[in-house]
């Protein structure tokens, strides 16, 4: 039998099979999948989307899995979207969440997709936002988004979450503090993680430092120890605050974002139409001799792309 | 007195002030800047460049100075384009180039730029590849351009360079490790730096036997300790190897990042038009609606963006 996209009245009921079976259809970019997604899209809105993200070795993982506990104690379903890196030999996530899937196997009321970042393009894959776009609209009142923050997914996850939690553990190089200046921006909570340890207090000084030179509003900064549980209540409480921020605030929030993702969606489809253009060596398309041009440096990368984008043929 | 774009008959001498004045008025957007890029463009083509990239700690600003040390001991000019981590708070360079511009400051046959990954895109900026191309056509015969190997740069400095060397060092934990895996598909030689330190033997096993489970033909893994000058002599044996590629290789790497180029472009002026037909909040473009249409649901992000890129109204 071949896979088959479910029916949209079960995913909308929240049947877990037929959630998983849209996630991987839209993955596996089956036909109708698409179009599943963008009628299921208007009945979403509902979920509170939280990015947990942050520079690697800072303990994500164990966070969000404590994390998962805590909401499913007050009752809550929960699901969980990772994005981890990817090998591009296996194809799969090389950590992948073996430890959470252990825990929580056995409870409904969890949901865990991970996807490796496959490709070459960095960053949140379509299918994550697609998986949490099907995820809200069957009805989860939390998800967790959790992503390496490192180059473009930080600023990904900060256009597709309603909450951002940057995570930052005492110990990292100099380097690692730099890369988390970018992180810094885009924090709704920060959070020191594994506070337990030697120079957790340093590090929240530090942050605590860096945010009194930011503009904008200083978010806190929550000392947490995801390993002991210490600190797991006040960054809920921090979450549910964030939670009821007043209706106007979600609004212009979400029109940020969207503006946003109408401008990378427009990029994404220019860069596609751009592949079809150009063709490969075997299967040339209309516009290939713009790259024998380009490598052979007859015209300049600017005038090149306007010509493919203007389809203008040159010469 | 107000700045202008410096005249290219300066530049392709070799004039150093006029090549900093014209990578300046690049990175400005000064008026003219980017039509006296356009008539530099085709004068390029013979520098070496060769991307300097790993995850962040692995030492790859010091291996850089090493590298500059060494090709000028054999008389060759060389430029560094070095790509730091930025401060939203400060929008400068955390880290800098502090140690090297000492050591080389009054060295005429070296020319160091560093820029910030300003804005939010990640990776190399337009003024990165614009500062390589400036370089490559004034007649720098060697030019390494230096990237914290995270996110989309990877990919970047792929598309960008000749010859990439990926740095790598003991003692880094295991998500990094995952994170080196990205990279390692776009090594042309592996370094192993801080080849002093414990763990090198582990590090350097653990890399091929990565590589050997790839399918393309595996990089030579050298190792180097950057702060004693062991190994490098290795190390700049390889990449005279590298540079002398045959003429054909060299042409097919060209091609294939001329095609990548190219579609980047195109993503990039499309992102550009889709911003100014959204505009923004205080000064609205001719398809804003469509913001506030995706931002209340009522449309799918798909269908908004197809409206957005084809200037349909809908209604």
């Amino acid at each position: 039998m071949r896979p088959s996209v479910p029916g949209l009245d079960s995913v909308l009921a929240g049947d877990v099979g037929a959630i998983a079976g849209l996630i991987r259809a839209l993955d596996d970019e089956l036909p109708g999948a698409a179009e599943a997604l963008q009628a299921l899209y208007p009945r979403g809105g509902q979920a509170f989307v939280v990015g947990i993200t942050g520079s690697p070795g800072v303990g994500k993982s164990t966070l969000t899995d404590v994390l998962v506990s805590a909401v499913r104690a007050r009752g809550e379903r929960v699901a969980v979207v990772a994005v981890d890196p990817s090998s591009p030999f296996t194809g799969g996530a090389l950590l992948g969440d073996r430890v959470r899937m252990q825990r929580h196997a056995t409870d409904r009321g969890v949901f865990i997709r991970s996807f490796a970042t496959r490709g070459r393009l960095g960053g949140l894959s379509r299918s994550t936002s697609a998986a949490v776009a099907v995820l809200d609209a069957a009805g989860f009142p939390i998800v967790f988004v959790e992503t390496v923050g490192a180059g473009q997914s930080e600023v990904d996850i900060a256009d597709a979450a309603d909450a951002v939690v940057v995570v930052t553990a005492p110990g990292l190089g100099d380097e690692i503090q730099a890369l988390k200046v970018g992180l810094l921006e885009i924090a709704d909570v920060l959070v020191v993680n594994k506070a337990d340890r030697e120079g957790a207090d340093r590090t929240a000084a530090d942050l605590t430092g860096m945010l009194a030179l930011g503009a904008r509003q200083v978010p806190p900064v929550i000392r947490v120890a995801a390993a002991t549980g210490q600190g797991i209540a006040d960054l809920m409480t921090a979450l549910e605050h964030l939670r009821a921020a007043p209706q106007e605030k979600r609004v212009e929030r979400r029109r940020r974002q969207a503006a946003r993702q109408l401008v990378a969606l427009a990029g994404e489809g220019a860069r596609d139409a751009a592949h079809a253009a150009i063709g490969t060596p075997e299967s040339p398309g209309p516009m290939a001799s713009l790259v024998e041009d380009l490598a052979a440096r007859k015209i300049d990368p600017w005038t090149a792309a306007r010509a493919l984008t203007s389809g203008e043929v040159l010469g």
